[in-house]
Formats: structure tokens, C-alpha cells, sequence
């Protein structure tokens, strides 16, 4: 049975509100770090909201699509990067040392055996099937890797997590993320299928073929959210969905990452609009498509830093902008406080 | 007796492009980060940068063309703002904990007497005289403020600092700033002037009209750079100037902040035009002009939030991506240590 997702509490959005136009500042002079700190104040459910715990999930899975030559490295690299992500030398587990992130790595779907990895094992499948041509998953094996997701989350928030980032590594996981993002948006293949990891010109009209014949397969068959993932999407796609709707459902809002975290979001919003309001956007990716996936999220990206890596690093990368967003609604002194005359 | 700039050195930054090539992700997919991490590499002459020590100092100064009607504050909150500075209740004092930053606040020209505070007491003159209608500043007062701000570059520098950020504290001054810009880039006042703390509509049009008078006294005077900072500028930004020209000359770079800093940043370019290898962008502020300023110092900026506070805050905010900019380069594992198969 699946927790209601609530809404965040208005009422101390607006006391946050309140208190940003107190401070020692041009009332709006901090810009988004102002916005972001009333959203945490209405996540929380406090005026003066806390400093962010955050807890990095990376979901790794390998893709079927891969056969249709639609990636510039081939899918045993999801495996050995996994490894990588173990010995902490990616750039993920970098980035989550500095921001004293919890960092945990699961296994929902790749092809090669990691049994003996230091990682959560919960391989769904070895991999989906190819989306060009069958479904990519069959409802069973959706179901279970939203559960991975789902559980991850859980074991995250039961650690202490407020703030939440879903991570990706699967080689061929832009082909996936592009099929979803096209179906749930009604954007054009060429508007959204880019170049992942570096493929060139004739890659790229061929990854274009392939996602849309994926697209083609499904043309007038009406499907509900988790018909979609299972048909386009990809087991660690469906797990983060899964993530970003259990965070949702225990009231800890999700940094969402790039491309493929989107694709995973307006999943997770086709299953349950209601997670929409548990989502804020980190970076814009450089991968084509990104600006219009967030875009028909509703979701501003804080920053675009030219970023295409995926693991989740975007997000990773936002959250000091986000502590110190907190740190100023918290720390500074109000003009009453500090003796400091207002604006004429 | 001025110390020579000296070029970045090239070699370090082709040494850490060439390590950054060879880390555990797509060429180039860290975006900016990437990019900066190879500027500290030519800045600090290694090819493996060091973690940033920053050192922020906040130069406070009034401005004579206030009397022109041209803020939405009275001057008093100049000094009222150094007092919180102070006390540590200002949204840089905030920043400058969170980043584990240096700072230091001085006074160089408010119109109050500060006699009692605990920051640098170094004031040239009880604010400038008002641009629109009489040289800012004497040839004297601005030399001394120049000095004033490469005095507080040596300090900082002395103390371990291997980034500098200047900040602003000066009741009036996007008037003065704007006069620089447009003085030294040829744009216009309508594309550069903007509304500051926030003055209204018809603020607007006065304030324009009080930057255009200032420009016109000097239209057609030949001025080397020195001498349009001491005719259009304030002490604080020729404080700035002198700073980043220090910083420069003692092979520290500068994160230059906002719209104020831009127009120090271009006053000092105008005094010795090799200070623009030592300066990196942080924020694209909110206030009219700012993107222009940048773009004539041909510098990108590596966010935009929306800020508009000065104090140093947004350059202040950018310091994290730095340090994770760092971080990722020195500590991400390469294809080869993780044994991760490389692009086909």
C-alpha cells in the first residue's frame, strides 16, 4: 500500500517569507537563495528551516538500447564504473565526501555480477530488454525496481536525510530517459535526443531512429505512468522515480540532477502528480532536451554549470548554494536587531 | 613604486586539462568546473591546485551624488551597515563563516565617524563629492584609496589568502558604478543604469539623468584610468581597483562579485589592462548593466541568482563550486587507476 504524498506547509512558507523581509538586505536582493530557503521552511515545517542532511542514492542499470549502438562507451563500463563508485574515486563520491553527503550505491540492474561490491544488491534484472523494439521492462520487474527506489529512500530518511538526490549510472541511459521525456511531454524526438556521453552525427541520427521507433511501438496505446516506465524507461530510472515518490510520501523534498533524473521525475509525476511539490531543480545539463524536461516540470534549474555527467553530480554540486541559503535565513540579524534604518 | 603583473603560467593549465582528460567521466562533462579547476592550476603554478584559502574584505564609502536623489536608502545606512558588518549580522559575515573565509571590513570613506568599531580604520575622506557636477574625488583622495585597497591585498595575502573577493559597502554606489561602465565600455546610461536597492520608476529616470550629467562634464576630456576613478568613481570602488591590482601583482586572483565590483574591476583594467588574467566571474547580478559590464571584461559568470546585495555575497556564494571545482580534480580516480574502459 502506497503512503499519500501531503503538501508542504504554506503557512511557514510564508513566515519564511516574513523573515526574508526582516533581514539586513533590499528585501529579494538574495534572489534564489531567499525562494529556496522559504521552500525548506515549508518542507520542514519550520520558519527557520534546519541545515540539510543530505543522502545520495546512485542507481546503476544497464540498457538493451545499447545494441542499437546508441552509446559512445559500451555497457560494461556500468559495471566497472559501479566499481569506481565503490573505491570512491567518482566523481559522485568526490562530491559527496565534500559535501558530507550520505553516499550509498545500489545495484538495481547491472548486467555484469558485482556480488562482491560493498554496494546495496538488489538486481531487479540484468538489464532491460530493448526498448526499440519490446518493452524495456515487464511490469513485474518495474514494479521491483520502484520498490528498490522506495526503499532507498527510506533507509535514507531513517539515517536522518532532509534532502534527498537520486544519481544514475547506466551506459545507454540517456536513450531511455530521452523515450520517456518524449511520451510524457509530447516533445519532439530531435528536440530532446542528444549526444549522452559523446556519441557524433551519425550516432546521433541513429540513436534518434532508435528512440523513435521505441515511440512508434506505443503510438495511440494509452498508458498509465508506470505502463510508460516499464515500456521506455530503465531499471535504475524506475528505482529513482520510485526514490523521489517515497521521499515525497515521508515529506523530504528531492534535488533532482540532469537528464535522466527528470526523465525520472515526470515518471514518478505520472504515477503521482502530488510529488510535484516535493521536487526543486538543481542544474540545467548541457544534454540536449534537459531545459525542456524541467521545463514541463515546473522546475527552475539554480544553476547551469555546462555539467553532463550524470551519478547525480548536479545536485550534488547545489547543495552548498542550498546550506548557505539556509545559513543566511537563519544567521542574519533583522534590520530591528542590528539598528539599521529601512528604505525610504 | 608598482609591482609588475605577471602572466598565469600556461603550462600548468595544459598539465591539468590533460588530468582532467584522464579522470573517470566524458571529456568535458564537469562543464565550468572543469575550466576552473585549469585556471588554478596556471594561477597557483601547479597542476594539481590547492584548496582555496578566501579572503573577503568589505571597503565601505558614501557617495556625494546621493544628494542627487539617486538611492532608496539615506547614507546613513552606510555606517549602520559597517556596524552589523561588525557584529557579524550581514549577509557576508554569514558567507564568510560558511566558506571558512577571512574577512575584513574597512573604512575608506563613510560619511559617519566609526571610530569605536573593530575594523580597518583607513578613511581618505568623509565620502565623495557628488560626480554629477564636480570631480568624486581628488587625485590624492583616489590614490589613497587605491592604496588603501592594495594595502588590505597584501595583508590578506600575507595571512594565506590564495583567493581574494572584494566587497562593497557604500550607500549610492551603482550610481558612481554605473558612470564607470558606461565612461569606460561606451554603453549607454539607459543600458547600464538600473534601480540599485530598489528605486522606483521615477527614481529611475533621475537617476539616469545624474549619471548622464556626470558623463557629460568629461565628454571629450581625454582621461587615463586613474583619473576617470577619481572623477566618477568612490572610494570604496577605488579601494577595489587597488585590491584586485595587488592581488594580481602578488599572483593571487580575484573572484569579482557584482555590478560594483565590475566597475572596479574595469577601473583597474584601465589602469594596467594585465589585472583581466587574475580576475574569474562568479554571479551575474539582477541589476541593469551587470551582464554588459562582464561581458566588456570578457569575463563568463559561473551563475546567476538572482542577487543584487554586493557586500562581496555573490562571489562569496560561488566559493563552494570552487572548492568542489578543486576537490573533483585533485581527488576523482583515473581510467586508468579504476580500470574503467575508455571511449570506443
Amino acid at each position: 500500500m502506497t503512503q499519500a504524498i501531503a503538501l508542504p506547509v504554506h503557512a511557514f512558507h510564508e513566515a519564511a517569507l516574513q523573515r526574508q523581509n526582516s533581514l539586513t538586505k533590499p528585501a529579494g536582493s538574495l534572489g534564489v537563495l531567499e525562494t529556496v530557503a522559504c521552500r525548506f521552511a515549508a518542507w520542514q515545517g519550520q520558519s527557520i528551516p534546519a541545515a540539510l542532511q543530505p543522502a545520495i542514492t546512485v542507481f546503476a542499470g544497464d540498457h538493451g538500447v545499447t545494441a542499437e549502438g546508441v552509446s559512445a562507451y559500451p555497457s560494461i563500463v556500468t559495471g566497472e564504473m559501479v566499481k569506481n563508485f565503490a573505491a570512491g574515486g567518482a566523481a559522485i563520491c568526490v562530491l559527496a565526501r565534500a559535501i558530507s553527503a550520505r553516499l550509498e550505491v545500489v545495484d538495481v540492474g547491472v548486467l555484469n555480477p558485482l556480488p562482491e561490491l560493498p554496494i546495496v544488491q538488489a538486481k531487479v534484472a540484468a538489464g532491460t530488454a530493448n526498448l526499440a523494439v519490446q518493452a524495456a521492462m515487464t511490469a513485474e520487474q518495474c514494479a521491483a525496481a520502484l520498490e528498490v527506489g522506495r526503499a532507498a529512500a527510506r533507509r535514507a530518511v531513517d539515517q536522518g536525510a532532509n534532502l534527498l538526490i537520486a544519481g544514475d549510472m547506466g551506459i545507454g541511459n540517456t536513450t531511455p530517459s530521452a523515450a520517456l521525456i518524449c511520451r510524457l511531454t509530447g516533445h519532439s524526438v530531435d528536440s530532446i535526443v542528444g549526444r549522452g556521453t559523446g556519441i557524433d552525427d551519425a550516432g546521433l541520427v541513429n540513436k534518434r531512429r532508435a528512440v523513435q521507433q521505441g515511440l512508434d511501438r506505443l503510438h495511440d496505446k494509452p498508458l498509465d505512468g508506470t505502463a510508460v516506465l516499464a515500456e521506455l524507461g530503465g531499471l535504475e530510472i524506475a528505482a529513482m522515480a520510485g526514490f523521489y515518490l517515497q521521499g515525497a510520501a515521508l515529506g523530504v523534498p528531492s534535488l533532482v540532477d540532469g537528464f535522466i533524473a527528470s526523465a525520472a521525475a515526470l515518471a514518478a509525476r505520472a504515477i503521482d502528480p502530488a510529488v510535484a511539490d516535493w521536487l526543486l531543480a538543481s542544474h540545467c545539463s548541457e544534454e540536449t532536451g534537459h531545459k525542456l524536461a524541467l521545463e514541463a516540470l515546473q522546475l527552475s534549474p539554480l544553476v547551469a554549470l555546462g555539467m553532463r555527467l550524470g551519478e547525480g553530480s548536479g545536485a550534488a554540486a547545489c547543495v552548498p548554494l542550498l546550506q548557505l541559503a539556509i545559513k543566511l535565513h537563519a544567521e542574519m540579524a533583522t534590520f530591528a536587531q542590528a539598528g539599521v534604518t529601512e528604505k525610504d
